[in-house]
């Protein structure tokens, strides 16, 4: 017997189920309603349209109206809003945007892709200026857009360090605008820990970005053209991006009595259900579970989005599937860094208590004797007992997502750290080295696992010092002189066998290095010769990098 | 007690094992034999220093003998040969390169790292011959590039068309040489299917190289100026590359009575001991196991021989860690092209006689309205019944390699097919789409699995329509008329629920587009509506391939 199924929200999440459901059958009645004027359009492109970067606009509407009717055999209706939803008749009221006229339309199945939207304070000022945008569909990317056009704005002013924000301070940039990006946190790029965030916010002022961190929007003055932080300090503005956050689309859903989480989003079960049988949800606006720890959390991001609405569809046809949570695998481009993280950062773990580890390594992306490799920061977060990966994140130039993509399909795979040295990835001078820099991140963690190395933290250094303890440095002295750790004793690691007469054998022996590895060989071989050593990990870099 | 270790070998594998041993224990005596110059050099980066890719010729010695010595405390003895073992007496006899004087060093634990060498069979007028060469170390780089920088040849031939040979036809073609590459079999690149050689081809031929497949080296004439062929064609060689492969350096094994493999490999167990408890092999030399298929096989690769140098240097200080077999992970660039492959590939399987099937798709490496995407041309082989993962092979310009370690890592996590649409992969426009190209490959597969999608493959088709089979190609009418299969009836996808009562509901519908994805959603339209529907996996884009 076919089925009527409705989509509410024609968006990524909510078009894949409904070109889905068409491939699971020819007979459903399949109607997908979309408040916008646009269906399945490229929301990640947005930006880099505003940019120049992507130049063709049409080249942002993956699917038109007409082309995926057409191809799937659907009920696309554009400009509907699903105001309400009558679950005992099951039965939902739409309106007609630019009339105002409403409708009933029945369901056998409805499924919820409302999506969410930027979250915009009640700023003072706000509603005079007609300089400041959110950037969430076509219609305001057409109207940014338009605005660089044509007014040449020379000042930006970004508020928020998230994606949106990064990618729009960076294709305001590239227009050549001057940007002030404005951050409440001391980071930018929240899914990253505050160390690794030091090699973005580099990148962003080498980029004539300026970063104003700990600070937000106070109010808006004289319409818009001046934007007073909560410091006092006033910026003059061209233009102004709101981009602080999003909250989930959920008051239809509440309005209809379904449940919600404590931060708005929709309350799913593993098979994408609402608290009504006959309701699915997906995407932004719904809770998810986090992979790692199975507490609920919200992931704006395409690829859950994506993956649910195949499986909310497999799921209506029968099909026993489950969502098994997000790991928030996610991946950026701030000039020419690529920032890329998997899984729970440090700040989640401390947040949770949980008992875990982090090492830092450098590793180059490619064999160091081919041209156009560079380091890649990379941090792996482990539970130290078990070995299970918690999370990783890497910055660099080139490779990286790459790593952090293994790790991601390493933890699905329920692999330990134990087991990354053992990943036997592709190797030629071009792509990577003999030894990937996942092994090498592998091979830190299990050191520590296994009690081979010990490792002190680049936030723990300076109170070591301070408290009288010894911290050799293992660098070169050009190295050393360029830029040390205060309190540090130069000792070349070259040098360090014949000098061990010198150290004290009733303290530990803290050692650093640049990126780390020299350090570790250096307390291999004082804890060879019986001294308690330990290494600060990442070295000088990681150390120098968290305070940027 | 400290030991006494004396390793045969001092590049890659060797190399490792000796700094992994001193950094586990300060008191060992660690004596590395070199029998070449150098030591620890980055062969893989020696056909890109003759290109001139690689510009500085101490950037290929990744250590030296002083430097590493020093570094890690070594007894290094370069020009130093291992000639004989007496495993009674536990002492190996070294004879000096330069002076011939032969001493012998005893041994409590040996490591045998000798690697392998090509192979070049003694053809007629091979030995009048001053232009040939072989590609192995330092010194045989420095021969071929002095013979480039100074005789400035025209015309090289490159005999073979594995990693070195392929490498090598790049590097000289990229010096202005018109390069003709030789190769016995009917493809390039062995670790790839005949199918995915295509593009190869297809590129080589594009950067000027002239392939010549199907037939090899009958003999050298006047004085190796011309190269006769199997076929009796004469080629012009101002200079010769002999790349036909590698042979295991295992005569001091054999010598010492340790057991050696069908195809001349030390044969070790999984801790990397040979049938000598006082001896451990590894690197090129030996004998490992298929980690698929668990079959012997040999695997010259970097990675294998780096990882079993630590192996060897933790098994000798009692850690209880294994060996678990080679994937086979490989990548290489090919001009603007980038092949990589792990685990079996459809030659091996059939061969063995495994029950598999085999996926080809075409997704985009990175969002399409974002500049710089390309296809991936990937390949994913497993096993239709349980859905294990025997390999993949990827072909293109951007973000293949990335995939093959996504999956090879999925395949160390023993993942199925069945996992990859739940792998979460990062994305952002300028790296992947929200579905990956690994997440629809997995798609692919439990599409077959599920008995959602029948496919056939591009081998079969010919013989299908010969037969009287019906053909349909889906794709719109420009596409079809630009290059099509004999036989075809062209119903574009969009016409196509308005053209049923046209078809054959008697017997099956054969479609396909161009990459498979237009002829997978024909399928189903079909299937829904009554039809059996088979698709051409990989579309008309690996059926055009496959014979390039």
């Amino acid at each position: 017997m076919s089925k009527k199924i409705v989509i509410v929200g024609g968006v990524a999440g909510g078009a894949t189920a409904a070109a889905r459901l068409r491939r699971m059958n020819e007979e459903d009645e399949i109607v997908v309603l979309e408040k916008g004027e646009y269906i399945s359009f490229a929301n990640c492109g947005l930006p880099y349209y505003i940019g120049g970067v992507i130049t063709n606009r049409d080249a942002l509407l993956v699917q038109t109206v007409e082309g995926m009717s057409k191809k799937f055999n659907l009920d696309i209706r554009n400009l509907s809003e699903a105001t309400s939803i009558d679950r005992e008749k099951k039965t939902i009221t739409v309106t007609k945007v630019e009339t105002g006229e409403t409708y009933e339309e029945s369901y056998d199945y409805a499924i919820l892709s409302p999506g969410a939207r930027p979250i915009v304070p009640p700023f003072e000022g706000l509603e005079e200026a007609e300089n400041v945008f959110t950037l969430r569909n076509i219609p305001d990317t057409d109207q940014i857009k338009a605005w660089v056009d044509e007014r040449k704005p020379h000042h930006a002013v970004v508020i928020g360090g998230g994606f949106i924000g990064l990618e729009m301070a960076e294709n305001l940039a590239e227009r050549g605008i001057h940007v002030q990006l404005v951050e409440l946190s001391d980071q930018v790029m929240a899914p990253v820990d505050r160390e690794m965030a030091g090699y973005l916010h580099e990148e962003l002022q080498n980029n004539g970005v300026e970063l104003i961190l700990q600070d937000g929007v106070d109010a808006f003055l004289d319409r818009g053209k001046k934007v007073k932080l909560n410091s006092g300090k006033e910026l003059v503005s061209d233009m102004t991006i709101m981009s602080i956050g999003v909250r989930p689309e959920s008051e239809l859903a509440k309005d209809a009595g379904l449940t919600l989480g404590e931060r708005g989003g929709i309350v799913v079960d593993e098979h994408l259900k609402t608290s009504d049988a006959s309701i699915y949800a997906l995407g932004d606006a719904v809770e998810v579970k986090d992979y790692i720890q199975n507490t609920p959390t919200m992931v704006p991001l395409a690829w859950p989005a994506n993956r649910q609405g195949r499986l909310v569809a497999d799921h209506i046809h029968g099909k026993n599937v489950s969502y098994n949570g997000t790991l928030g695998t996610a991946v950026a481009k701030i000039f020419d860094l690529t920032v890329a993280s998997t899984g729970n950062n440090e700040k989640t773990l401390r947040r949770l208590g949980v008992n875990y580890e982090a090492v830092h390594v450098h590793p180059a992306s490619n064999a160091t004797y081919y041209p156009g490799g560079a380091a890649i920061a990379l941090k792996l977060l482990f539970d130290p007992e078990t070995g299970q990966i918690f999370g990783a994140q890497a910055v660099g130039r080139k490779g990286v997502e790459k790593r952090i993509d293994v790790i991601a399909t390493a933890i699905k795979g329920k692999l330990t750290v134990e087991d990354l040295p053992d990943l036997e990835l592709s190797y030629a001078p071009p792509y990577s080295s003999a030894k990937d820099p996942v092994n090498v991140a592998g091979y830190a963690a299990l050191n520590i696992i296994e009690g081979e190395a010990e490792i002190v933290h680049h936030h723990e250094i300076d109170d070591i010092v301070r408290e009288g303890g010894t911290l050799i440095d293992v660098r070169e002295p050009e190295e050393f002189e360029s830029g040390n750790i205060v309190g540090a004793i130069n000792i070349p690691l070259g040098a360090l066998r014949n000098r061990l007469e010198d150290l004290p054998k009733n303290k530990p022996i803290h050692v650093h290095c640049q990126v780390g590895l020299r350090g570790y060989l250096a307390t291999r071989i004082l804890k060879n010769n019986g001294f308690r050593a330990i290494n600060l990990s990442g070295g000088y870099k990681t150390y120098s990098t968290a305070t940027k």
